[in-house]
């Protein structure tokens, strides 16, 4: 196990009703004048927006509103919303949403302490030193953003899609209600899924060895997500389920199951030229893509693959055979994802093969390799994209 | 699942050499002079303490001194280090040491601001309103109290043990060295294992359905501790197996494998009793009473105890007949603590029968029953204790 620092002071208020203490908890973590930011339909649809606001409004919290967020959140929106906080002196961004809505939240509040342009944070590297406090009430469980300091954004003009991370960004509250994705089509669910599993395989695939405590955690998630999401996908309304995967999809990418070890994250950033260029779900993205990494870098670690194949998917293992029992694994995650109604190639996400010359050109590698479990340079990412585009059952 | 709010803003420093850092997190976390509180022996011995100070010192903050703290620590030394830091203005407790340690130091922390008795919020449920914040430097992977809000502390005159919980006193941070661990000596070893796996047990054991994810999340730390328990007693010094124990202590303690449900915690209310009594280890006590309470109580769920009996335990399902797989279990957990050398009845504990009636009477539930999995009254108590005092392999 690597040394490691582990901080979450997220504070999870978690299960039914609970969006109506949103500003019991703003003012706890010292919101004087919130900004409500949104994407719109179904929040405003759903009378979501109207309760966060009473709750606001009975708790003393003045606001202004910004909506319109966009699956794979754009830039140009968050320099709207640093100029919108500065002008009303903002110092709390509430996001009412899912993975995209946060992170254009958690961009706005790097921005506005932030002299220079906020994309600076993502395109250098360089560290956020300030940022205002943000707080969520999340209405999809999927990409983790409720409970992490990572942001992903979208550049508008040239479309490339980029993060940053730090603990500065990570929301002082989080309030997670199941019942607000009893509503969500399967198809939204099943990518909020692929996506909860694939932040735990992108840390469960390492070459740090001796970490039996975080595989066991991240198998935990796996083995959840596994039994409770055909249920929901069955029966949307299922509060139950609905609650395991939610609670799975946080302690999924708190990284608390991935502490101490190297952890990989090519496969999101392969899938994050497919979403930037095709604008597809980010999840059904990763349906396409995370298997086709698997097939491609399997033999690096058999036993590894092995592993998940016997302990996660439930397969015999084949002491004779031990790479038959890690493909078997591959091929059950595949099945699974197609299942739950994901894309599994090219075809089905609407991606197209001649396209790759140009996503391995935009993935921006050049001569040089990934790092992670295994290093990956552009003809191997081509090959990843060549599988993906081409897989079948 | 039930509604839950899960909130855990201690920061872990986990690894190699940590301790080094210790000054710079006081400093980070607003010590502007540290009580510095201590058992006494090994931490002195090793030249912990001189580490830990001359990082404090190079980081600028002056410091005094309390050693003396006891296993089952008592009121009276909280009462001196509440006069102490009071006298001394200190802003901040630094413990070193294990649960005890840790958990006088968080009494002080409660002490130190309130006008009344700090055993005010041990005896009449009184709720910490303020507290000093409290750093850890750990050296025993046990009792959790390093991401726990939660504090026993002994009362000197009678010898009552109680206990108190409170967000406020959770530790700032806390420094996790494994290597601090490697010399400890495989009794205290064992009972720290034995004191995790029955803080996952407590949770586990619930009458709270739907709760896939905190049921595989206990099985995770239960399963490495099964994994990683044998290896540190066949080999003290093996870092990565101390790791995976370290972090998994931490991991079993902080609540987010038990949030969502309802919890038990009558084994540990049992066993207090007897370390009360016989100063014995906690971790050896609950060798004792743990697998004596589930024999008692596993009829009012055969299915879980199955449950764990084949997840956790590798045992086979017996279709055929659930109740012999879960006695099964049971006798798996009773062998495996018998071979990492714990007692597993009275007389290997230092325990006498003749005492049980002394033992119901200090419990003081009087004609009540308990909460829990499963409701006790005095009798069920006592018959607890007896299936305890007889236990074999």
């Amino acid at each position: 196990m690597n040394n490691f620092n582990f901080y979450s002071p997220t504070e999870f208020v978690f299960g039914k009703g609970r969006e109506s203490d949103a500003g019991f908890y703003a003012k706890k973590y010292g919101g004087t004048k919130v900004l409500l930011h949104y994407g719109g339909g179904s929040a405003v649809r759903s009378g979501l927006l109207d309760r966060v606001k009473q709750s606001l409004t009975a708790n003393g919290i003045p606001f202004c509103e910004l909506g319109g967020v966009k699956p794979n959140p754009r830039d140009t929106l968050v320099y709207e919303g640093i100029e919108l906080c500065r002008k009303e002196q903002i110092d709390m961004i509430l996001a009412v949403g899912g993975g995209s809505t946060i992170d254009s939240s958690k961009a706005i509040a790097m921005g506005v302490p932030y002299a220079g342009d906020f994309w600076d944070f993502f395109s250098t590297g360089k560290q956020i030193e300030r940022a205002i406090p943000v707080g969520t009430v999340l209405t999809i469980a999927a990409a983790g953003s409720e409970g992490s300091g990572d942001a992903v954004i979208t550049k508008e003009a040239d479309g490339l899609k980029r993060g940053t991370g730090s603990d500065l960004i990570r929301p002082r509250f989080s309030i997670l209600n199941p019942e607000l994705t009893c509503t969500l089509p399967a198809y939204q669910t099943a990518c909020g899924a692929t996506d909860i599993m694939a932040h735990v395989f992108e840390r469960y695939f390492t070459n740090t060895t001796e970490v039996e405590i975080t595989d066991r955690l991240c198998e935990a998630v796996l083995q959840t997500m596994i039994k409770e999401t055909p249920r929901v996908i069955a029966d949307p309304a299922n509060y139950d389920a609905r609650s395991n995967i939610m609670w799975a999809g946080t302690v999924a990418h708190t990284n608390i199951v991935g502490v101490g070890r190297e952890q990989d994250w090519n496969s999101h950033g392969i899938e994050h030229e497919l979403s930037a260029l095709y604008d597809c779900a980010h999840g059904a993205g990763l349906a396409v893509i995370m298997p086709a990494w698997m097939t491609y870098v399997y033999k690096h670690d058999v036993m590894r693959f092995a592993q998940v194949a016997v302990r996660v998917w439930g397969c015999s293992m084949n002491f004779a055979d031990p790479e038959a029992t890690a493909l078997e694994g591959i091929s059950r995650f595949r099945k699974f994802l197609h299942e739950i109604g994901m894309p599994i190639n090219f075809e089905e996400l609407g991606a197209k093969e001649s396209d790759i010359p140009l996503l391995v050109e935009r993935f921006g590698i050049g001569d040089g390799k990934t790092g992670g479990f295994v290093h990956l340079s552009a003809a191997d990412i081509a090959e990843i994209y060549r599988i993906a585009a081409h897989a079948s059952l």
